[in-house]
């Protein structure tokens, strides 16, 4: 059943969305408002854009011209319709395929900036892989593994050009440890906390290829306050 | 100049201190409380322990005997001499040595915790060495980088045991690096922040020898509340 939503006060921007797939979710918020969009921007990447809130939200902060990547079939066109109804073709192109296959026919550092909601959990044996596919491929590494994530960034960047990523904070060290290998630098991190008193429980990490050192760690966020509702931090991100 | 004062609060604890020298300061207090101390644990070092600080909180917490390695013979002094007044001679233990050289003579896998409040900056010709050179040995990586303090620990913990170390959030990405390639793996992490609003300026961070993965991000302490005074974060660590 697909529906229609408002995307959270962002400029009166609508998005349509599928109860049997995969909600946009605070997570896309996060990182749009996280990753380092500068107004000399022209190329920006989503990888995995899903049903696009990511592209939809960064067209409120820049004029760069926006591609997002998704290999689901049917989630890419309720991002095409959403661009469109929202008047973004013009920005904003969606390709449906698979981003490990058609990175390879971009030229080499022609992206300012990349950003990715990548899936958060290794696959193994373990996994309590959700019974929908397109839930499970959005959030577990069927398609798409991290150490691919920083292969395809580490081409795809203009030099000293910023990845952005969104996951969870027990992957902190394999993301600095496979962003090492690749040569992306982290420069700024920002932890996400669902409440005061709790640990963290997503990640916000950034880092520019061939950048060089000094990392900053940004102030906490918090989700929620005492009573369950949105904080100021967060109410803030969807004026 | 000699100073005798209160160890913040610490059970009456008293500490020796000398204005020309390097007084104990909150990070020692910080690494105290963040370091995973158990009552099974029956022999734990601190590196670089300056005028003993960490030993002394620490016996607060533990009756595990506490060895407290210190190069400068006027700090280590200090530290002895504050010893002898809190009549802990019998559990805390100062060695006036060079970790470096005086860890080979120990046997391996012998520490239930190591913990090390280690010199700051790297010693290039930026810095801004400090004229007194007791305080450019404990701030400087004049006599101990953090690559040694790693590699004295890999041989010197217990299997699965932690070490624990105070640091710049600035160089996280260096110390995950080191940690890997000497199999200690970070277990927790916390972040300090002066205030509100402001990026973190300390870095807690465990691993553990020969540790599974799996890291948590520990709430944020904040130091100082809008009016200038100890966070109640801060206060509870002194009571």
């Amino acid at each position: 059943m697909e529906v229609l939503n408002d995307l959270l006060g962002f400029k009166d921007l609508k998005i349509y969305q599928s109860k049997d797939m995969f909600n946009f979710s605070l997570d896309s918020v996060l990182l749009s408002q996280f990753a380092t969009v500068n107004k000399r921007n022209k190329l920006i990447l989503d990888i995995g854009t899903g049903n696009a809130p990511i592209p939809l939200i960064l067209s409120t902060k820049t004029k760069a011209k926006i591609i997002g990547v998704e290999i689901q079939k049917e989630v890419y066109e309720l991002g095409v319709k959403s661009i469109k109804l929202n008047k973004l073709d013009k920005q904003i192109k969606l390709i449906n395929a698979d981003i490990k296959e058609i990175y390879k026919k971009y030229e080499s550092d022609i992206f300012d900036l990349i950003l990715c909601n990548p899936p958060y959990f290794k696959v193994n044996e373990k996994s309590n892989l959700n019974k929908s596919n397109y839930k499970t491929i959005a959030r577990h590494e069927k398609t798409l593994n991290l150490e691919t994530i920083f292969l395809i960034s580490k081409k795809l960047l203009k030099n000293k050009a910023p990845l952005a990523l969104v996951s969870r904070p027990e992957r902190l060290v394999e993301i600095i440890n496979l962003m090492l290998l690749h040569n992306i630098i982290p420069k700024k991190i920002q932890f996400v906390y669902p409440k005061k008193g709790k640990e963290a429980n997503v990640l916000l990490i950034e880092g520019r290829k061939n950048g060089n050192q000094g990392l900053k760690i940004l102030e906490p966020i918090y989700v929620y306050n005492k009573l369950g509702n949105y904080t100021k931090q967060i109410k803030k991100y969807f004026e």
